[in-house]
């Protein structure tokens, strides 16, 4: 090893980063590979940035507002249910949140537990933390392993509800009866949630070990700007602003992120037009027989078959390729059983979709 | 305790979170408490994040390039020194970068050694971490203390140069000498170095346990788009790039740093202009008999005196509320002996230095 590896903490000298999805910079893709909004933000969060930036700028040399306290206000607001400014936070990029919460919960004396398949950032920031991960394994049917989830003794669990990457919702019924049985701190990641009939919003109120991460990256379309936020007990808000980062999101981003979440007229569209290319797709998919799950969320998780009617690792990986080759991205999971013979293609526009559609024709022609 | 914080780890539900300074929101304040640059930022800083937003900010909704490549090459080559992309890392702020390396470099096993006073950051930081934390207090001439430094049992040491709050500078041989007596990782923290006579840049090659922390928020008037780099090893940079979050630094940052770096020529205008003012008030504070640190920052440390001739702890106090009392915003460091009787005044415009003045002499006539 190296002096300098040597000077590292020893997890961090064995780790590996976390790998994000492929951003070609280059035009000309198909990007549903990070499911993204396929559509343009609220005009009005440009706009807002735009008159942030009065004065050729000169209001960016000032730090910006710690706590982004007129976001909490307004992300309490909007979802009601009595929530108020002191159960919210603001993070940069609902990643920087998870990572707080690692902080807070995640430590070596218990473990966290995760479930698999999930969001593959989680065990890598438990790795960070050095913390020990539990994780639970869902099985084919892809349901809430509750069971299993309330065995493990972690003191804080992550859940993607709806979750990633099969598209697959929980209600909120599973979701109470996992609060009831599990005693630690619940963190529900509802990234996908405005595709998804329910969320556990209303959940919050009688359950303050209950904490909700919600992003702007998928439904408003703002991943470039990276803003989440998390909602939950005010005890835990408290613990979460010790570890977090003081100007941890900047002016720009603060203003776009406040203009575009009350602009729900044109959000409500665009997530309508989401989920209905979804249900059809979902058909389409079904149609040709492959075995695709429902989606509560803006992408399809599906087992395509080959023209022999074959499916499986291989074969994921050869309509993988194929896409590739097209200068289509979409996902692939190899590295799991449950998830090696699929591919998660994010909703995109109509025309992307067709695009897709045609790839697979002349794959299977191939 | 309440049953959440018996859930959190002990040493957050213990700690108190780092106190920025105070960002008022509404206007009429001469603000000088936090070191931003009283100039606007470089113009073209606003116009590239304009070009960004082309197309109502459609391209907001894909995410930023994970690792700012663009950034990262070319701070490399502004600083030159035969620095690459690979030297370099961008942050969501320094203090990003500051964190990150306390959780690559600050564990639990070997204390991570900070002076005092410095940026009161770095011992938050290292809490955060459930790190041991080694102080080493400067005396009041301030001049580095190397002996100590290089005594302490520290796998790494946080060092600003210039100094904050005192505005002290450190010369590169005082930094070899610390380098070759400290076997640890010794990160510089060079947020003031662009006010300074010299930085360590040129002793990175020959130093791979070297790391140089930079901010755009004082001298490239930019603490409102949070942005932040260190260069260092590559190695270093890759035990970073574990640790880091994936899209810690979001387009419109990245796009207005990359910009505003570029134009060299505004920035060596406003830096003269800084630090001729604070020469100027470096002398006329000194000539009111107030003993004055001789600052290579953008901030005057004073140990004010009243009326009567004293000084302490209470007439800093006196003169801090004075201020207050007329919409001035200083920043008074009371829980130490060594800055107890002093105020750090950060440079402002000219209109500014003279509204200080005269709520001193104001002062001493009340």
């Amino acid at each position: 090893m190296s002096a300098i590896f040597s000077l590292a903490l020893p997890h961090v000298a064995a780790m590996h980063a976390y790998t994000p999805g492929l951003q070609p910079t280059e035009p000309g893709w198909v990007k549903l590979n990070t499911n993204e909004c396929p559509y343009p933000p609220s005009p009005r969060a440009a706009a807002a940035v735009i008159a942030e930036l009065s004065g050729e700028g000169e209001k960016l040399r000032l730090y910006p507002n710690p706590k982004a306290t007129p976001l909490r206000q307004l992300v309490a607001r909007l979802h009601g249910h009595g929530l108020t400014e002191k159960n919210a936070l603001i993070g940069n990029g609902s990643d920087d949140i998870l990572n707080l919460l690692v902080r807070v919960f995640g430590g070596p004396s218990a473990p966290t537990s995760v479930t698999i398949p999930s969001y593959s950032l989680y065990p890598v920031l438990i790795a960070i933390q050095d913390g020990r991960c539990a994780p639970v394994e869902f099985d084919r049917s892809m349901k809430l392993p509750v069971e299993k989830l309330a065995a493990t003794p972690a003191k804080a669990c992550f859940l993607t509800s709806p979750n990633a990457p099969t598209g697959v919702g929980f209600s909120n019924a599973e979701i109470a009866e996992l609060l009831a049985r599990f005693p630690g701190v619940l963190v529900l990641d509802e990234t996908y949630a405005p595709f998804a009939r329910e969320n556990a919003i209303p959940l919050l109120a009688a359950n303050p070990r209950l904490v909700i991460t919600r992003s702007l990256s998928k439904a408003q379309g703002l991943a470039g700007i990276r803003l989440g936020y998390c909602l939950a007990h005010p005890e835990i808000i408290d613990l979460l602003d010790r570890v977090r980062d003081s100007y941890n999101v900047n002016r720009l981003t603060q203003v776009a992120a406040h203009a575009a979440l009350q602009d729900t007229g044109y959000y409500d569209a665009i997530i309508g037009k989401i989920i209905r290319t979804r249900d059809y797709w979902f058909g389409e998919y079904t149609a040709r027989g492959w075995f695709t799950y429902e989606s509560q969320s803006n992408f399809l998780f599906t087992e395509p078959r080959n023209a022999r009617g074959e499916c499986g690792p291989a074969v994921a990986k050869s309509l993988y390729e194929f896409f590739l080759s097209r200068k289509i991205l979409v996902r692939a999971f190899p590295s799991h059983p449950l998830t090696a013979s699929f591919l998660r293609i994010s909703v995109g526009t109509d025309e992307e979709m067709l695009a897709v559609n045609e790839a697979v024709d002349a794959w299977l022609k191939s």
